[in-house]
């Protein structure tokens, strides 16, 4: 997992519990991504656990990228903290820092491989 | 469909007759990808056609941003022409116009949807 923390300098961060939902399957989105500083998320989609998202790893871009919906749920497993990256933020991080970008496409690279897999 | 032939400028480009294959699902990745100047291209994976690629569009791009091999089959349906744009030079466009970079990641995310449709 690639550490996104290192790219996105200070941001407006969020504690979170076990248990509680960053955002739900099917619900319109905020326009925001998220990194994780600290603790455990599971994305899941239809009952079924697509990821462990770990320290350093990124959630919620598809949303932000297409403006639609999510399109999975993502819930805490263990007590943390994650950075909020609005639109406005995500572009501006683009335009200063391309290997950001090419950071992004591994990781949508990875989610198309991971729906391909026999 | 975006035109990334707008993004591009000049490019090594190929011509290609219907039935011509520019590369199979499974092969080992040249580090290529193609936008789609003339004619039409028909992408299928395990026998099925999983798109059909208009003019200014953009197919190949998973195998060069995460180097794995090929996900599906690109097969002209008629006749046309295609810029290959190497590694090198996708890297130089991100870095060169961040417009193109957010292009190819709504291309990514339109392909994940493609995934999850029920």
């Amino acid at each position: 997992m690639s550490q996104f923390a290192d790219f996105i300098g200070s941001a407006h961060t969020i504690e979170f519990v076990p248990g509680e939902v960053i955002f739900a399957e099917g619900a319109l989105a905020d326009g925001c991504m998220y990194v994780l500083l600290e603790g455990g998320i599971q994305l899941g989609r239809q009952g079924k656990v697509l990821e462990e998202v770990g320290e350093g790893g990124v959630f919620g871009e598809l949303a932000l990228i297409d403006n639609g919906p999510r399109s999975a749920t993502a819930k805490a497993t263990a007590p943390g903290k994650l950075a909020v990256i609005s639109g406005e933020r995500f572009r501006e991080l683009i335009l200063r820092n391309p290997s950001f970008a090419l950071e992004i496409m591994r990781l949508l690279a990875r989610r198309i491989r991971f729906h391909l897999r026999p």
